[in-house]
């Protein structure tokens, strides 16, 4: 019996424990003082009335004769593939039916697409990044190249030619930078891909806060991506589903690799691993795309956009380089002074009361950097604010 | 880059689309036909009151400030581990909450437990069974090494000393043949087992239908089972949950290989890959384990087992030699005066309007044998057995 070894090259994160101790502590010294935290990477608004309102509806049925739902479709029942294809084309992406698989999020595809591909594959991930695609290439034992993100480019790394890559991963609306490619940009990857035969994964989990028109909210906008990426979305962020769970991934008809169809290999997969998403939660993801749901998770939305906007405009008015907060929940500051990470982390807790999130949790190249998140209240959000520039104002 | 070029030794099984394709066909020819179903391999009866009630309350939380439920724990919420803990105490198996990990299903875990062992170790798998478990291995290019279940071990394969072994699957009761392997036969499993360090993968899918005292529900009810053995268990069968989709999987402390505690591999393996279960759908799940819940779910068993009693006294009556039925949901008879699966399947369909499924659909030992199943509705269920009597009985 041999243990799949890679587990043991993985390293245990030690990041967000490591952040509730140090509150803890904290709490413990100043038993009264105000904690605002700006580290949260979850939502905290609730699902809207038309979602609740489905979700309830369906699960009735499932307490009736007539209405009960069993096995259903493991990629998803076509009511709710057929609300994504809609969602797609509002922003002018054509999707059949057959390319969109239902999930219960966008962490379980980005982790199991990786069946479908030889272990013996070059793999390049951004750094800093979501640790996800790191851990889940380990487990695997492949080969991991680093693209650099940094101030220079922005955060946003472009292709370097002379690199063979098989396999990359995108984010944009980046997490943890909040950066976002634009179209542009996005079309230098595809090229870059398609000349190699590589294949991007591509995580649009946060397009739902694109706010600028012309930025791409998905890689399919580009024209030549289906003959080479995978997209993975999520109701995560867009309509508060970090609880309840649903997402979907795209593997487009087009995109073949020695002679085989990636999306005949991924139902494949789906079938033999996975019996699909509830059906109740099914029909609360498909009452997010109605016209009505869609304007109620927009409510939602607006009030971390206008969080990241407070942020944003804080960090402008004291000078402070920073990605993210125009389009996206994040907003990805550089450490003022010429802090660490965890130096400026300290100096926040200690001065300010405010909890964010270290940027060299996220990789090497985020030393230096801090992320703060627009999940909080509006109010704790303005008070954070108004702290941090009392703190960090240069008269 | 490279594919998983295991994905193309992969079969593909056409049995269910065979048998709708030769269903419709005499649809077709006989459209007055009352067609009775004894093929369905899924739940027919709805969710129990209790469970739809605290499903629905949990749905309405989703949509309040106060209420709301983000990110859980990707292990599953104590609350509903907890209760999986008590369920196993009932038949006096003791487990650490730590070893309970919920999922969204027992094929979701079937598959992704794969992720813990390298690729070069030896598999043995029962002939005939349910596809996932040959289906998983052979995408990861396993070798693997069939366990005879034939009627001479009453579809019961036992170990060959000898044989070498690391990864058992076990299915107990059994998918499709209904057999059930008694403690004593499971002590003579983990003591093959734990003499070679291998690992049983349990399947338990079926426990909720064994009522003979004395037979095991879980491989944790034989000492020393811990030290070789995960065990995967459902919400569908138990509980109608094959469309609200709920399981457990339980990795012992105590299971160690290479030095390594799987329980805490499979927890990276969770943690990375998998975001955790609809909180909605926990507290569903956790409603079946409630004194209210249970007795509810008991009584929609007990129609499916008064079914497959109905079943196996028919087939007793007419002399024909089956497995299953006392114990589980699946009868599996052999196929009358010598006819191979398929023969039968036409036949029964002929001449009784009878659908039921080719044995032979779950591997080669499977042939001259059929699978009928106790889901349909106690009306129908008497019906066919009356028609099989008037067509088989030997006067």
């Amino acid at each position: 019996m041999k243990l799949n070894q890679h587990y043991q090259e993985l390293q245990e994160s030690y990041l967000f424990s490591d952040i509730a101790k140090k509150v803890a502590d904290y709490q413990q010294k100043h038993p009264t003082a105000d904690l605002i935290r700006l580290g949260i990477g979850d939502v905290t608004r609730p699902l809207v009335p038309n979602v609740v309102e489905a979700f309830e509806k369906a699960v009735k049925e499932q307490g009736t004769p007539e209405g009960f739902h069993g096995y259903g479709p493991e990629q998803g029942y076509d009511f709710l593939r057929k609300a994504v294809q809609d969602y797609y084309a509002s922003f002018e992406v054509e999707l059949p039916l057959e390319d969109i698989f239902i999930s219960d999020g966008a962490k379980s595809d980005v982790g199991n697409i990786l069946d479908l591909f030889a272990k013996d594959n070059r793999v390049l991930i951004p750094n800093p990044v979501y640790p996800v695609y790191l851990d889940t290439n380990l487990m695997d034992g492949r080969e991991i190249v680093y693209l650099n993100a940094n101030l220079e480019n922005g955060f946003l790394p472009m292709p370097e030619q002379g690199e063979k890559a098989d396999i990359i991963y995108l984010c944009s609306p980046n997490n943890p930078t909040g950066a976002v490619y634009t179209k542009k940009q996005l079309a230098q990857w595809v090229e870059y891909a398609r000349k190699q035969d590589a294949v991007i994964l591509f995580d649009a989990a946060y397009e739902a806060f694109v706010r600028e028109a012309g930025l791409p909210r998905s890689i399919f906008e580009i024209e030549g991506a289906k003959e080479c990426a995978i997209e993975f979305c999520s109701l995560s962020k867009t309509a508060g589903f970090t609880g309840t769970r649903c997402g979907y991934t795209v593997v487009p008809e087009e995109l073949v690799r020695e002679g085989v169809s990636l999306r005949k290999m991924w139902l494949r997969r789906q079938t033999t691993k996975f019996n699909g998403v509830s059906y109740p939660v099914q029909r609360a993801a498909a009452a997010v795309f109605t016209p009505e749901g869609m304007e109620q998770c927009r409510e939602n939305l607006r009030v971390y956009q206008e969080n990241a906007q407070c942020m944003a405009a804080t960090l402008e008015e004291l000078g402070i380089w920073f990605t993210g907060g125009k389009n996206s929940p994040y907003i990805w500051m550089k450490c003022p002074e010429g802090m660490t990470s965890w130096e400026f982390f300290d100096f926040l807790l200690e001065k300010a009361g405010i909890v964010g999130t270290p940027g060299s949790g996220f990789g090497s190249n985020g030393e230096g950097f801090f992320r703060l998140t627009a999940f909080n209240t509006k109010e704790k959000t303005q008070q954070a604010m108004e702290r941090l520039k009392a703190l960090l104002r240069k008269d």
